[in-house]
């Protein structure tokens, strides 16, 4: 049986109840959960679920209802930028599972959602229908906030539901894509141009690393944090990413702190890391057991 | 049910059909053959094959055969320390496994292979009989060419089998352990005494790192190497070794050239070799997927 893998990101980094309650009603659809991290600052959670086609489909519906239920997007400040209650929802097709399939479940959830709680949504990745609704950072420009001289744009009326937000969990973007790996890098220094400017010295868009999204937010006063998708870890592997970032802030005259991982990495990603410090050679990413 | 490993050690690096032969014996007796490694220079292959206990004891019978039948010690020249074709034989517990058991297996291998093929064994590690011979380096002492005089002391006699080797297959080193990782590093240098002083600052037993084993050996003339058994990575993560070994070699006026892994890593040893670099904080081995 194949298997899918969704990545819903909750506007919800404080609550754990709130988190408990979605992962409960993930689980009750017949979905496993293989991890969950909240961040207070970004008001963010991400878990990761994985399951057949129909259990990851009904866990995505099932988790929808709960955002809505639980979360007011007019109440919600966090670092992070977010269009919705539950924000994105990513469908990945993992062994055995195909694009094709994870871009009909995704339209499907986006039918489903609409439906049952009357959130529309925006397709956006492999299940764009454009090209301008590819990047999740087009589809979710101007936020919540802005959702409504939005839809007011033809060009951006949803591609599921009416043209008007849901009035408190606002609109879902929801995708299919390949695996990714999200990667945060704090440095040592308050001032969010510096983030800002590295964001843009590393993302593709801007002439950057290949498959590389970046955005620059500021954690504290005295901390700022480019917060990262790898779009392709093979292309443009962790440790490329962070040496980079390690002279890029020395080059700004400040320092990396530390790195997070949000969510899962796949164990080819950590070998080639581990391979490439320690002087492995050939790496071997074959050559990492399950024990 | 349980799962054990096997790690045979086959005193044959550059045949490749042997190995073959020694893979279909193992996967003949009902074991999987998770990877396989040969070097020439060392003149060694080390397999990890894994299957219930009786799959692994079926095949590590089978290839103790294998091994007698293909391999003769009195022509087998290598730069690594060997007296038997199959020279070591370790069990390891896995998932569900424990090591009372992996001790069992390891007695009952000598057994029947001392009935079977007329080759004695010692036991080493927690299948050791006695505190001399847990370490595979006392136990190993004097190699294939020193076990008749070796024989000839009581206190050497082998734990199974008659006081006499096999004329061609030598003895076996047959153990019981947790999960070890073989990890060489190479040293831009042809003077051996570089690589065994630097293996002993390395090694435990003269005050080193915990739970680390360390030979040094010459590649080529121009080429030194550390043979390293990393017996307890959580105590002795890769990366606090391979640093250490970077500054010594500079001490000693020459430096790492690369690494490279014999057989399996845990994921999670990978995970903090990349966490450490990566400078991901807290570090996160359950964060790696298997796809």
């Amino acid at each position: 049986m194949a298997t899918y893998e969704i990545v819903p990101n909750l506007s919800e980094g404080r609550d754990a109840a709130t988190i408990d309650a979605a992962i409960h009603a993930a689980e009750g659809a017949g979905a496993r959960v293989l991890h969950r991290t909240s961040d207070p600052v970004h008001h963010r959670s991400v878990l990761t679920i994985a399951g057949s086609a129909s259990a990851v489909l009904d866990a995505a519906v099932a988790l929808a209802g709960v955002a809505a239920e639980r979360i007011d997007l007019r109440e919600h400040r966090g670092v992070h930028p977010r269009i919705g209650a539950l924000d994105v929802l990513p469908f990945v097709p993992l062994q055995g599972g195909s694009m094709e399939e994870a871009v009909s479940l995704a339209h499907a959830a986006g039918t489903r959602i609409w439906e049952r709680y009357r959130i529309p949504s925006f397709f956006y990745a492999h299940a764009a229908h454009s090209p301008e609704r590819r990047l999740l950072a087009n589809v979710r420009r101007g936020e919540f906030e802005g959702l409504t001289a939005r839809f007011a744009d033809p060009a951006w009326h949803p591609d599921r539901g009416d043209i008007a937000a849901h009035p408190s969990a606002g609109a879902i973007a929801i995708g299919a894509r390949p695996i990714l790996i999200a990667f945060n890098i704090e440095l040592a220094d308050g001032d969010l141009s510096i983030a800002r400017a590295i964001a843009k010295q590393l993302r593709e868009r801007d002439g950057g690393l290949r498959t590389l999204r970046a955005l620059g937010l500021r954690l504290r006063d005295d901390l700022v944090q480019l917060s990262l998708n790898v779009t392709d870890y093979r292309a443009t592997p962790l440790h490329r990413i962070v040496e980079l970032v390690r002279g890029l802030a020395r080059a700004h005259g400040t320092r990396v702190v530390r790195s997070e991982l949000i969510g899962l990495m796949p164990r080819e990603a950590a070998a080639a890391a581990a391979s490439y410090y320690l002087g492995v050679s050939p790496p071997k990413p074959e050559s990492i057991s399950n024990s």
